[in-house]
């Protein structure tokens, strides 16, 4: 055998071991969910020096291998930290389980009744970067939502992500869930990715959390269905009637709240009859705060600001740079969305109720929004506690990604004797 | 250039323009979309006798092909048929518009308003056999839900499908909708129906409407997402405090209102307690029904069952036949269920409420049910109007597919200058 064929079999019995453990989970109470939950953080807080420890070890590789001050911030782990992993535990825990919900019921003239109720979707695989959090927070919405999981973590953090791993078993072994439930894959092995995506019919849907490349090797190579967003080209337009205080504050804080995340702006559209007003005055706000504003001609023509070149439309900065243009009206704005976005979070700014109404009804993006920061897309600002990921397809999942969306559904149908006629 | 290339080249013509009108539909009025359905409707009516000549054609070179009746009378369209398929065009059009439907709305203390609004999916593919009224069924259930269709029915029913789609196309000028809105695939080569299940990024979603040949290959092939059944293997477990009349009425209803529909039981499962009474009587009206009954040991003992084969569990007999199968108890039959079933619909007859819950929540198949006739596994007895099919995958459809499980959803988001903290 080779070291592809040991890696196959191995995942292949990782999947057999979430199938088993996924039909027990479907029936769990909920109260043993949240009891494994709640002994998870209790796990977590108990053994926080041993989980530094253990990414310790990480942090040292990691420095070893020359990793970026943002990524090794990403990856490190204190004390605060941990306790705030064990915090998102608890939080997830005292959430509604949504298996057993019933979301609609009606009866018929023929006799019966129906309900429609939420299921779980059965086993969710997790193919993640280096966020130690991300096993736990992932692990926690899984098995909230009755799925087995199968999380593969990225090699920086191998020790952090075992060590919470650990916890999470504990709490199951405690609540008296299977242990299969929440699976880590041993290897750092590319092979055991590759092997997984193609795992239809074991797995029911991918998820992948991490940085562009990641998620388009999934997305391209996956044969399992895969909730996700390849990009956050999110877009601010600032109509002609924009109130030029709300458009100041949301576009600085849609940019530079926090650059690095997907819901953070990346275009300013800006209508014809704004620029020498709101448009102007955002813009200076913007370079005042120290961001790097690529202008079309007509933005350009403000003193600080550098010409934007085609290849900065539709482009994902995760920077203090943002690409900035002048548009004729609502349409336009909406055709350079169509063309340029990511279908994620767009928003228009305007005082004017039918152009919002038209914003919110004719851009196609999973989020759209009317005076708001575009750094609200994510699912705890949402209220669904922890989600597990943003997603921009439209089948199943959109959108932040909770507890809730993690499941399925199925009819209960109740007569008395009742037949077709 | 070689046919298979003529024919991508057409197919990909015929995806680009669905995407053009399918832009247009999803901001289509709910007004508009039934007024086309109207006047479909009305065109259908009007052109009766056009429609069963082209269906004549069909049915000719059916004959000369040597098709079973079986298969002729499903092909077959008399000045009756055409009018019920005009009827179905107007209950659809009649029924609530899902697009823009608010499915929930709530508010966050920072300050926004969220809706979670549906919307459209974009592009179906659906692909047929032989009954004509599917054209118009598909064609209607994508427009009520603001999708653009591509339709691709089966070589048999080439002419009748032509005549039907020209009255949905006359339909959307009436109302002023983009006739590409309704596309039929107009060739009859199979390579068609490879291009289509490969056109990720074009087609949204595949619904096969046909019989396990068809699908099955459909759910092989697709790269698209699939919303099917391959099998309807229904089982219906008889219980120990089963009510022999309610036990009667619904398996001789399940069985032979119609044997040739997925939601038809091809399964009886007795418990041993049962099988002396209740069972007894249910196996004996179904032979003096004309059923032929292939049982288990304990079955076979009554005059008339013939002994059931390892191949008769888990089989899809669409005929009058019923495999037959004492079993110990509650959770033999839902291992049974697990093991051959097919995740269509399953369903108990009980006056035990536990055993009834129990059954509910611990068969994971797309319907469950207690007392009542498996044959309600229909989109229009679940008062959806019309069905464009019934889906056993676990992602996104589920059970019976009406114009809502057509749609996907969007949050739109509402602030007054609200930033994230």
């Amino acid at each position: 055998m080779t070291v592809q064929d040991d890696i196959a079999a191995m995942m292949d019995e990782i999947g057999a071991r979430a199938r088993a453990a996924a039909s027990r989970l479907a029936i769990a109470s909920s109260a043993a969910k949240s009891d494994a939950l709640s002994a998870a953080a209790d796990a977590l807080v108990a053994r926080a020096e041993g989980m530094v420890a253990a990414n310790a070890r990480d942090m040292d590789a990691a420095r070893d291998k020359g990793l970026g001050a943002a990524m090794l911030d990403r990856l490190m782990l204190d004390e605060a930290r941990v306790r705030a992993i064990a915090e998102s535990l608890r939080a997830i825990a005292a959430q509604p389980d949504p298996v057993g919900e019933i979301v609609e019921a009606w009866d018929r003239p023929s006799g019966i009744a129906i309900e429609r109720v939420r299921t779980p979707l059965g086993v969710i695989g997790v193919i993640y970067e280096s966020r130690p959090n991300v096993t736990a927070d992932a692990g926690a919405l899984c098995l909230k939502s009755g799925n087995a999981v199968i999380l593969r973590g990225g090699s920086e953090s191998h020790h952090s992500a075992a060590a919470i791993h650990a916890c999470l078993v504990e709490g199951l072994r405690a609540a008296d869930l299977p242990e299969d439930a929440i699976q880590l894959v041993p290897t750092r092995d590319r092979a055991a990715v590759s092997r997984m995506l193609g795992m239809t019919g074991v797995i029911d849907v991918i998820v992948p959390r991490g940085g562009k490349g990641l998620v388009g090797l999934v997305q391209a190579e996956a044969r399992v269905p895969v909730f996700a967003h390849l990009e956050g080209i999110v877009h601010i337009f600032l109509d002609a009637s924009a109130d030029p205080e709300k458009a100041l504050r949301i576009v600085l804080n849609a940019k530079t709240r926090r650059t690095g995340i997907c819901g953070a702006v990346e275009c300013l559209l800006i209508h014809r009859d704004a620029i020498a007003t709101v448009g102007q005055g955002v813009v200076r706000a913007l370079l005042d705060a120290g961001v790097e504003v690529r202008g079309s001609a007509e933005v350009a023509a403000i003193e600080g600001v550098v010409a934007a070149g085609e290849d900065d439309w539709g482009r994902e900065f995760l920077d203090k740079v943002i690409a900035a243009r002048v548009v004729d009206d609502l349409d336009a704005a909406m055709d350079h969305i169509a063309r340029y976005g990511s279908d994620h979070t767009d928003c228009i700014v305007t005082e004017d109720d039918a152009a919002a109404e038209r914003f919110l009804n004719e851009v196609d993006s999973a989020i759209v929004m009317v005076n708001a920061s575009t750094q609200f897309a994510d699912g705890g600002e949402f209220g669904m506690g922890a989600e597990i990921g943003i997603a921009t397809g439209r089948l199943h999942a959109r959108g932040p990604v909770g507890a809730r969306q993690l499941t399925s559904f199925k009819y209960r149908v109740r007569g008395d004797g009742a037949v077709r006629s």
